[in-house]
């Protein structure tokens, strides 16, 4: 792992954006100690972005019209459909799509129920990629363990024949960073409790709410342990429930029913692209972007509904931008809509599969919005140190939207994992994560849960990011 | 409707718990202008239930080991057997069921899905009481009326043939009063729709969430109309959905099945009464209880779960106080669990036919709490008036756990709205419902909605009031 400097921290700059205002410029590069003053960047843009309802429109658009797009259901063709039609609505210079190809899981009827020694249903989901229990489900005496590792470590004769009860709390943070450490009970527990001769698993919820009924989805891997059972998270309310059952030390008997299913064809989607040429460069890329696809249980709003209007919404202000202002983009702005990202990351890493031979030399940057639609208050990048310096007037007017200059280690976002492993530059545009694993991969993924200010200021760093790197960098 | 007249507010009176302070009582009857000093009234039973876990652990117990306790379902007959151990186990002298009798409603599985013009599920629950839709389920159009009234002065053509789909929103205050204004279009909806020829009844939650995917089920009555049709609440968020799916001018088709039905055979279960003997009088009687059924969604750990460890603690403190103090009861304290109050007061119905004969020559009062687990903001009474002054003592105490004193105009409870009417002294205790209804009746009705402390101060209040009228008045 290379070592990479961290940003200096920037000073607090007042920006308003009412007045026209000259501002003591960032000096990015500490060896310059410039105090050069400049006036900000695309002020017009950035007014029309904090005032347009656009996004919002969109994903009440996306929401009510299309819903769920869980990667090869209805909603996925649905919204392929709705993506081409809203990025030509939005004067896009060109809108086109590019086929992905992934398996599909399906869901079905899930059912839970603690049988004794306290009978009582369960409010439960399967986990993404999971097999069915067969539809006389799965019964058995439940153990808990209190972590993935308490699992691991345990002896087989703990956990055969029983359904093993992965309990561990993901912890709540601004960054999310509580989710990488708890969900490994979700990815990898399954396989873990298989070894052992579990007959299925349960896990507690990844994700943050304490007053809910509505379980977490997500997806889950079978390793090669030659058995596969089927896996479960309880919504977390239940799972204290179950925590409180077995604490009373008799046995609690669990039936468990997932007609959960991996089809036998593929299915061919596809990434939804829309672009905004370039006048000077057009060969040149400057990408933004979200998935498109959803889990199945709510409608997808936060993850990532919102992340595609963000950066559609962006792209199509800069467009009206370049109208308005005869300042053409220098480069071509794509916007993608990625297909599939919560099964595998299909859509990214079959775009950085499709565009290899060109990524690297037509390829400027690339960010996605992927976190839902909390404010941003980090801008992060992963570009050449010796660039750094370069990025003072973004910085500048980035501040007056509340994001500070961050660190040098961006890795882009999840559908851009592949791009970024072959050396495409990357930015984070790092949102408030505070409340986003309370609704994750839940029924409440719901329009209701963005707040519309909060929405502007992400369109508004998307726009000024994407105008500055297709124009000035 | 006679007219009473409203207490004069009392001055604020501030209470210290661990001082033994010399009182200003408020003079409750205006022409005394008593301006008498008093000690204030049992000072270690207040402090001892502010101190105690009992009735929290109680509702640990009750939502664990029991949960959901819908008339006559498994839960109900686990309900009365739980109430009786645990009237025993709490040094009850006195513990013993009265049998009651109701018809069963039946769930079962219930979906919903919009069918076109956008494809989406959607979260609903049938209206209890309401018949099934059979099998095959229901199909139609929708079309929405922004409340009762409105869906009464449609014409027929509006209506007929199509599921009608009533919208207003229930508004929140800390009285609750909302729900009686919103409620209409729960409980009379269907039969008003039937008569215009509609084939379905969809509702609006009758709740005060707005960021849930939880749907609120609640009593619903078909008049005489002849044709009896399939009733279900929408999510409050699922509503949020349809109405704006419903803006956008295309027909809206849904889909609903409900396999709800009403049993055969009636259900004999039982109202559950814990008595602590009065001394002196044990044929008057203080009656304190809860309703002891549910709903079946949540583990119906506000409604009324917590009505009944309230007041099931506040009598267990009461006999600990009469010991500890050797300051027997006067009178005796009966605490009821009433069975099946939320699908007709069939408990509280039963009850004062069973006693009718002695209701008014030995009931000296009685309260309910059946309002959740806040904080109790306000004392009511149905009381002569020329008896309030006596009052005075007990306002004192509640000033100190920030209870006012209100009106004389006290309706005690849904269970005792028999009794009330036959003309037996009522009291209230009036609880801050401001989030009662966000969770009320759904399948977020669960422990960990309940806050300790205010608990607590429930217990305190019964308990004095208990103690009060058992033993001074």
């Amino acid at each position: 792992m290379t070592t990479l400097k961290k940003f200096p921290p920037i000073g607090l700059l007042v920006f308003s954006l009412a007045m026209t205002l000259t501002l003591s410029v960032y000096a990015a590069d500490s060896t310059e100690k410039s105090t050069a003053k400049a006036a900000p960047i695309y002020p017009e843009l950035l007014a029309n972005a904090l005032k347009s309802d656009k996004a919002y429109a969109l994903l009440e658009s996306l929401t009510t019209e299309v819903g769920p797009r869980m990667a090869g259901t209805p909603g996925d063709a649905l919204g392929v459909a709705w993506a081409v039609k809203a990025f030509k609505a939005l004067g896009y210079d060109k809108t086109y799509t590019e086929a992905v190809t992934y398996p599909v899981w399906e869901r079905g009827v899930e059912t839970g129920a603690v049988l004794s020694p306290f009978p009582q249903k369960l409010q439960l989901t399967a986990l993404g990629g999971s097999i069915g229990t067969g539809k006389k489900g799965v019964q058995g005496d439940v153990v808990e363990f209190t972590d993935y590792a308490e699992l691991q470590a345990a002896p087989e004769s703990a956990v055969n024949g029983k359904i093993a009860y992965i309990s561990n709390r993901m912890t709540r943070s601004r960054d999310g960073s509580g989710y990488g450490k708890a969900v490994i009970a979700r990815s990898a527990g399954a396989s873990a409790a298989a070894k052992k001769g579990a007959i299925a698993l349960l896990i507690r919820s990844i994700g943050t709410d304490s007053t809910s009924r509505s379980p977490h989805t997500g997806i889950m891997r079978y390793d090669n342990t030659p058995t596969r059972i089927p896996a479960a998270a309880l919504s977390n309310i239940d799972a204290d429930l179950l925590s409180n059952m077995l604490k009373r030390g008799q046995p609690v008997r669990i039936q468990l029913r997932l007609d959960a299913r991996i089809r036998k064809a593929d299915y061919t989607g596809a990434n939804v692209i829309g672009e905004i040429t370039g006048a000077l460069k057009p060969d040149e890329i400057v990408v933004i972007g979200a998935h498109l696809d959803s889990w199945d249980l709510g409608t997808g709003a936060l993850d990532d509904g919102a992340g595609v209007v963000i950066t559609m919404a962006a792209g199509a202000l800069i467009k009206q931008d370049a109208i308005a202002s005869k300042k053409p983009l220098k480069r071509t702005l794509r916007v993608i809509a990625f297909a599939n990202e919560e099964q595998g990351l299909y859509g990214g890493n079959q775009y950085a599969k499709t565009h290899a031979d060109t990524l690297l030399s037509t390829h400027i940057i690339a960010a996605e919005s992927d976190f839902g639609a909390g404010r941003i208050y980090q801008f992060n990048t992963k570009l050449p140190e010796d660039q750094l310096h370069r990025l003072a007037p973004l910085h500048a007017v980035f501040a007056g939207l509340g994001i500070a200059a961050g660190n040098n280690l961006a890795r882009g976002g999840p559908d851009l994992t592949a791009m970024a492993a072959l050396g495409v530059p990357m930015a984070e545009l790092a949102q408030d994560g505070t409340k986003y694993f309370d609704i994750h991969h839940t029924a409440e993924d719901t329009l209701d849960k963005v707040v519309p200010e909060e929405l502007k200021q992400n369109v508004a760093a998307y726009a000024l990011f994407a105008r500055f790197f297709t124009t000035d960098w």
